[in-house]
């Protein structure tokens, strides 16, 4: 009874976040401060007035990623503590190494990097990037394969973010291409590359009970709700982020209405599957993310989140087996249907968005369809920084080439990396199982009363 | 196996539901958008403030009705997925509705409605009619036959709120009389028309368990945090909005505290009512509303949240089961004793107020006791509008008699409709289940385990 | 099968509650107003900043206190219900018994109380203590034992806070002396005076199952994303407030990802306690509180994040169990490893940065260094009010004494008074139970199937 090929890994897990947190120690201790504290009044009075302006935004979206997100991953019946727990790790120890990584390559000035919440912000953004990815692989990997894989991911989506963003000043506000693209197909390759070509078989701990499908409903709502501050929290403050929140609330209420019409019409009995409901009602978001601040009528927005929530359950319906047969693709929580194939959508949008608006903008109604706000370090008014709209757009294109592209490479490398032994992959006999990795007296959740008693009996005989 | 009754109305709903979304996409092609982006940097501040300003309002009112209504309504053990959906889906149809409606109705300007956050919320606001009238036949109706309730609720509401508040310049600042009595009233007529004489026997899966009560109180909580901000959004910034935070907090607060001793006293071994204690905690909110900003000491704001928890408790003791007899009237989640009593409680206070207040400006310190705000539009200051104070506490009486008479009869006809049968309403065995309309795999939770293996296994036949 | 010892007690709640609220009723039908309304334009305008400024920090705070701590207390797997109301109960009963004492001692100006938001906020703040002591006798006392015990804890509470902050000018703008210290000794205390010699056995009911541990997690979540508010909503508006926020999202950053390090070392096969992620993860919160707004370097609150992890940890694995076998003191909850000593710890930081931050300041970067904003009314520019900083440093230390001498001292006494027998403490047999205080119907939860059906029969003839 005793199980050598776990007892190890447990080890290794404090031994990495213990020299992690260690290294943070001491990068901070030597390169990080807070600003010098305003003098006057007026600056103050500034300093006050961003606070209030940032925080309450910033609280929606810890809301989501710790509490919607971790519910919503809690859909597995024996897993959700680690759903919830890894989770939250991975949040924590994802954003402090993005903390340290854009210190070290952005805010290098003087020899010191002053902190503040914008900071902590973007780096909370790079860690929502993880959260996704871990998604096609949740339930299979050690906590350890997941840290390995955060440390990984961060820096490349570090360096693809300034590549997009910084360098073909890609319009995205929402982070559609720049987080969800790109974690759906980081994601997605080190998934391939961890499982190869072995079928996963259905784990007889894999199938939702209603219990847990409610809990992970309930996350779903959580995100559903705070959505809009996610895509308009680095909005220009004003016009463009009233009409970012806008878009968002309507595409998001449009997702959820198409959702049920999709799922009801493609069941044979016309039930709905809750799968369907807990990811197409999100669609709406990802996809609108992209063209939430640019000119575009608030129909636009409604049309998107409908096409976003038929992609996505069309996705789990069809091409989440297609995948799985052809490709070997294993994706257990469906991060394709809801972060890649509305994101891919979303960009197509914002392409025809930055033309439309170019065309309209020699119309009639010129100060309404100009390009209001946009990611404000990034776009000028007018014209996205003089540049004509024909190549804006095929910046935008470039710019999801470059996520994918790179997403996928960086993935398959990284999945390649998290099947070294040491990190040992838990059996799967013991997957999808709380009890591995926690000390969890009783599993009465279990869909065969039996094989709970004998799973008792073993972590009991393990644990003596 | 098969079933005939049920199969047809899950092919409708898609329908429908299909239906009304393309008719939403083009009416908001034809007639939406949003405003002129403001050229100037000062109306671009005044932009950014009003955001600030009402935007975590807003979301704390999302975050009531997605998360805490839905968790309150999950007091059905194996209903509680389908009751966080439809009231989610109906949610989110009702306000689409409700702002087609709107636009067509009063905001028809120059041919264009110009879509903002504050007629996002007004819809909201008429969804929530809708949200509380399903209350009075929770379990026993098709998704079909709650959107159809939907559909007739939202004009007739609209109708009615015009009424009230623009006709007879009703004030009622925190929806008591609008929202709370109609829709409550509007539910109760819906529950007589449709299930008629036939008294509803007590369904074995009706009764809640230990773990859906404590998801229902959750729930509760989550409505009792954010209460404030559903009824102060509405006021006139500054002192007026301060004193309905103020109001409504010791409103509530007295009724958490009069609710455990009403149900302690009534009970006969002295134990507390779960019902009691998820409803009675919020009928402060419910009565508080409709005087909330209204010139009154705080003594007034505990006294009526301690009567409104006593009238509420008392409601669920004695007069449902009372009507429930007599009239054959069936309340499944006793909305008439958390927004029908209470509300006229609410109404009935706001008469007295603003009586009082009136003998009062002819006192001795004016400034303190006159209507300070007040429903901004409505109100001028010092006498409503040149009014007398008789005059508007009859008008407050003659408000109340339109919402329940309105309601009442608009419920009776509604129900009526809900009878067709291509609605289809459930048969009775097939009530407060999940598995009716949504792919829920396991319900372990049944009281009966053998009851719950056969229904599994009919489900499993029935999928077949 | 009558229940002669626990049925008066259940006559004695609404008879205590039931005239605590006539008593409250009548001393502000006396004593309390509101401000009058403001005259001029530009006082709007002030109270509607700050209402905006403080209402976000209110709201999130009471989704803390209500939601987030009240799901971390359901742990019990059969007390979920209880331990989500009578923390609920007791806020609330706390919250008005603060405001009626603080009305009495401190803001009687001209014979009248004038209420605002910011009195609510102090008394809600009083009432914490109570909701932390609790979790020293989760379970086995009945809500009589702790409506008295809230009865004396809260006035002996202001005394001590008027003697730390007031008299003794202690810096502590998070409440980590004056609230978590203080609550935690009186906490063990009453435990200590309350359960005497007799060493209680593990009870077969309180062992957490999977189910009542991930709610449990869910309520940690809810507490570690909104804590930030609870800290700096008292902060000078502005840098100070700003530093706060910083510190207090870097300390429990920290903690959470010590916690993981922490639990795994110290559990023999390396799996991770629960209990030790519920409550480490906010011990940062804890510790941080007392020196958020000082001047420090980030690293100090990442240190001090860590710090408080290990310290908590530790006390789980080895402190409470020898408390319990030398002292017999019972700690249910944990309460002296997740506020008593991370507060121990904060206060002995919060004179080590007092004396620090003196020396720098004679250094050469004084604007960095000196003390930044503090606790608003209490601290004059530069140097405390004109004193040392070693005074101040001592004064910290003599707070921290002060704390934990009277909150001890009163907890005997009042655990002491908690033994009268008309409070009637449940048997020993019938603790942890929900069904002894609520109509509970089904306890599906039971670990024993079949102790769990007896139990319901016994429920049902005790009904009847």
């Amino acid at each position: 009874m005793a199980m050598p090929p776990s007892t190890h890994p447990r080890r290794l897990l404090p031994l990495f976040l213990g020299l992690f947190q260690g290294a943070l120690l001491l990068f901070f201790a030597l390169f990080v401060t807070y600003d010098e504290p305003s003098a006057q009044a007026e600056d103050t009075n500034l300093v006050a007035d961003q606070v209030y302006s940032t925080f309450p935004f910033f609280q929606d979206i810890q809301v989501m990623l710790v509490v919607g997100l971790g519910l919503l991953l809690a859909f597995l019946p024996r897993y959700g503590f680690s759903a919830l727990t890894h989770n939250f790790l991975l949040l924590n120890f994802s954003m402090q190494w993005a903390l340290v990584l854009q210190g070290l390559l952005h805010h290098f000035h003087h020899g010191q990097i002053h902190l503040d919440l914008h900071k902590l912000l973007i780096s909370e953004f790079a860690a929502v990037t993880v959260l996704i990815s871990v998604g096609a692989i949740l339930g299979r990997a050690s906590p350890c394969q997941l840290l390995v894989m955060a440390t990984c991911e961060i820096p490349i989506y570090l360096a693809s973010e300034w590549v997009i963003v910084t360098c073909l000043s890609v319009l995205d506000v929402g982070g559609t291409i720049t987080i969800h693209i790109f974690s759906c197909y980081f994601g997605l390759g080190v998934s391939k590359a961890l499982f190869r070509a072995t079928q996963q078989p259905l784990h007889p701990k894999e199938t939702p009970t209603a219990r847990s499908d409610l809990m992970s409903l309930v996350g779903t709502l959580i995100l559903w709700v705070f959505w809009p501050s996610f895509v308009a929290v680095l909005c220009q403050p004003g016009d463009a982020q009233h009409r970012a929140i806008l878009n968002t609330l309507l595409a998001m209420s449009a997702s959820a209405i198409t959702t049920v019409v999709a799922s009801s019409l493609l069941e044979r009995d016309g039930k709905l599957s809750p799968g369907h409901l807990q990811n197409g009602s999100l669609a709406g978001g990802v996809t609108i993310g992209v063209v939430a601040d640019m000119a575009m009528p608030p129909v636009a927005a409604l049309a998107l989140g409908s096409l976003s929530a038929v992609v996505c359950v069309l996705g789990f319906r069809f091409l989440t087996p297609l995948l799985g047969r052809k490709l070997t693709l294993h994706d257990q929580c469906g991060i394709h249907n809801l972060h890649g194939l509305p994101g891919i959508l979303g960009a197509a949008a914002s392409v025809v968005a930055v033309l439309v608006a170019s065309k309209d903008t020699s119309g009639s109604h010129p100060s309404q369809l100009s390009p209001v706000g946009g990611n404000a370090s990034e776009v000028m008014e007018g014209q996205w920084g003089g540049r004509g709209a024909g190549w804006q757009a095929l910046c935008q294109a470039a710019g999801l080439a470059v996520a994918v592209g790179a997403s996928l490479l960086a993935g398959l490398l990284t999945g390649a990396a998290l099947r070294l032994p040491c990190l040992a992959r838990p059996p799967e006999r013991l997957c999808f199982d709380d009890s591995l990795y926690f000390k969890i007296q009783d599993q009465a959740e279990s869909p065969e009363p039996d094989s709970g008693a004998e799973e008792g009996a073993l972590a009991l005989k393990e644990q003596v």
